[in-house]
């Protein structure tokens, strides 16, 4: 493991709107209080990097390091730094868990209140960058990661600490995209010994709430996408029937017949309003639950009958990070993965080296990847 | 207790849409199979008689008797009756519970599947009527209660057997309204220790939506309402705070910022859609959750930004009578009132010979009164 050259270290930057990024040489500053300084050792590409790489107006910020699913081992600490120590391996996540809200000391949410969500292209706690081209020009973060980066600075409430007996090429899936889907069937549905499930979208997060809701033990996942080459792909993630908007006049009639009166849990996993609908429609009766996971447009509006939900006691809600909390959360499905209780090879299509960024990029973006790893030592 | 003139008894009959009802001799046939023929001991007046006297079309029919919300005396029983015997002190209910099918055993579901609700004119089993007018002419049952009468028959899916030790006119208010209210904050938002929670709209429903947060410890009660007046009644349910919609610009600032960021738990109990929204804008976030009791018009439709769910994590559902099982759930009630948990002398502002049904019916109409009893015998 190579822990010096964090002065002068390579990066990739999207330096502007829609365009490749260019690999770069990069100064990377130390960690200041309550951070800490990791070398990234695998980093994966989430949607989420593809959205923000084409944003010309905020959240879009160029030029930038993005990247926000990864994993790596910590080089250096700041003060007031006790949680972590030079050399642990770890998670760095988007969404924060400092531990001490009244979020994070609740069951209920992972939205931290002490650190909330923000796109800022800055460090959380005293809105400034760490990093700076060769020139000196400052270089804006993501998402409090930017792990498209040899080096990069985390807060410590975005970090989890996990074991290191898990690959780094399995574990920087849990940084981001699969544990959101294993999450939202695990910990927002809570599904149940004996469920019917049916996941809109098949995508990487559609299939991780898939894997979620086997592991929960469902009994029937119903996928729904109009690329039937995703219900092979999803069976090993325990997918056993599939609907194709393409070939059904009625999504929400074909599966309501099918499941005798509605699933139990749905799932919307591609971002589209009428999506929602089509899938709370889909819901049964007295207790069906509707998760919505994809992100629609800022401004999307839901239209769904009043009495849809007085007279059904039907039950809408959304989750960010599929509810995980990531110091506690991210260690168990670790230790999923270890136990092979939870699968997550499946899910890496493609390994690449680092310096084949945008090659990554063009594969999720033709949807032609689950999950691209990039090695950034290789 | 007289249980001999079922043959030519009195009811009070809606013969003309919005038309006052009038009383009159009917003749109650003895009760099917899996029926008992009741004596109505007390019935009060709940908002739905008033919606359904005023339906031109179905579900309103005519001529019909009305009345769901009552306390009898089981006067005697068809074949295949063994839940029920001459005597028993029971309360009819709108919504069934068979407690054979999958959501009668559901600890998740109050909506019987062999018996689903529907506002029909007739018996459950059969579709006939058991009431006729002295000329022989058929009247229509009203969600399958009819109260409005000396003698009704039930089916036994739709009566649960109560202790005798409550009054009736305190009982009769178990039947719908207040159960319904009381059961959304126990049942459906299942209210907390130490919860903040916001009523929308202080009628009958709204202050027992309030009774029973105020029972399940809830320790900040914000009552919505236009009507100040409300406030000061609704203190003796638990009420703490008040918004009065008319001194605010925006109910749902003012809510979160009483609350530090959001109520717990909200309940509409109005039937406004734009108040549902409003409602949701005024849940925490992480696990604020929000209840539908209000019945809004049957095509209303709900306008919610689709990020206001995904972001937030925030849940929305309804609930039909309050998520409240008959058989099983309305003895508790009883139980708690006889142990002085649960208030419900507080909501009887008036009490009437049956024969004044009409001016019952006003002072609903007028918005005068949260419960109004009426007494058959006195």
């Amino acid at each position: 493991m190579i822990l010096t050259r964090f002065n002068n270290t390579t990066a990739a930057i999207a330096r502007e709107a829609g365009k490749e990024l260019v690999i770069e040489e990069v100064v990377v500053a130390p960690p200041k209080s309550h951070e800490v300084r990791l070398k990234i050792i695998c980093t994966s590409l989430c949607h989420t990097d593809v959205t923000l790489l084409h944003l010309k107006e905020p959240p879009g910020y160029f030029p930038r390091i993005l990247g926000h699913e990864a994993v790596g081992i910590v080089e250096s600490i700041g003060d007031d730094v006790n949680e972590f120590e030079v050399g642990d391996f770890v998670v760095p996540v988007f969404l924060a868990n400092c531990g001490d809200c009244i979020d994070c000391k609740s069951k209920k949410s992972n939205l931290c209140s002490n650190m909330p969500f923000r796109m800022s292209p800055y460090m959380p706690r005293d809105d400034t960058s760490r990093f700076t081209d060769s020139n000196g020009e400052v270089l804006y973060h993501a998402m409090d990661v930017s792990s498209f980066s040899e080096y990069t600075v985390v807060d410590v409430g975005h970090l989890a600490k996990i074991d290191p007996d898990i690959p780094p090429n399995r574990a920087c899936l849990l940084s981001c995209g699969i544990s959101t889907g294993v999450g939202a069937a695990w910990k927002v549905a809570e599904v149940e010994e004996g469920s019917t499930v049916a996941v809109f979208g098949l995508g990487a997060i559609g299939l991780a709430v898939a894997e979620g809701a086997r592991i929960c033990g469902a009994t029937r996942i119903i996928g729904v996408d109009v690329n039937p080459a995703k219900f092979e792909m999803g069976k090993q993630f325990g997918l056993t029937d599939f609907v194709n908007p393409k070939e059904t006049e009625s999504v929400s009639e074909a599966i309501n017949k099918m499941t005798d009166g509605g699933a139990d849990y749905c799932f919307e996993c591609v971002g589209i309003s009428s999506l929602v609908e089509e899938a709370f429609a889909c819901c049964r009766k007295g207790w069906g639950k509707t998760v919505i996971l994809g992100v629609d447009r800022p401004d999307a509006r839901l239209n769904i009958g009043s009495h849809d939900v007085l007279d059904t006691g039907r039950i809408l809600t959304g989750s960010v990070f599929g509810g995980i909390k990531a110091k506690s959360d991210i260690p168990t499905l670790v230790k999923w993965y270890l136990d092979k209780k939870l699968q997550l090879d499946e899910f890496v299509t493609h390994e690449m080296k680092f310096e084949e960024i945008n090659k990554a990029f063009e594969l999720l973006h033709e949807g032609k990847c689950l999950r691209c790893v990039l090695w950034m030592d290789e």
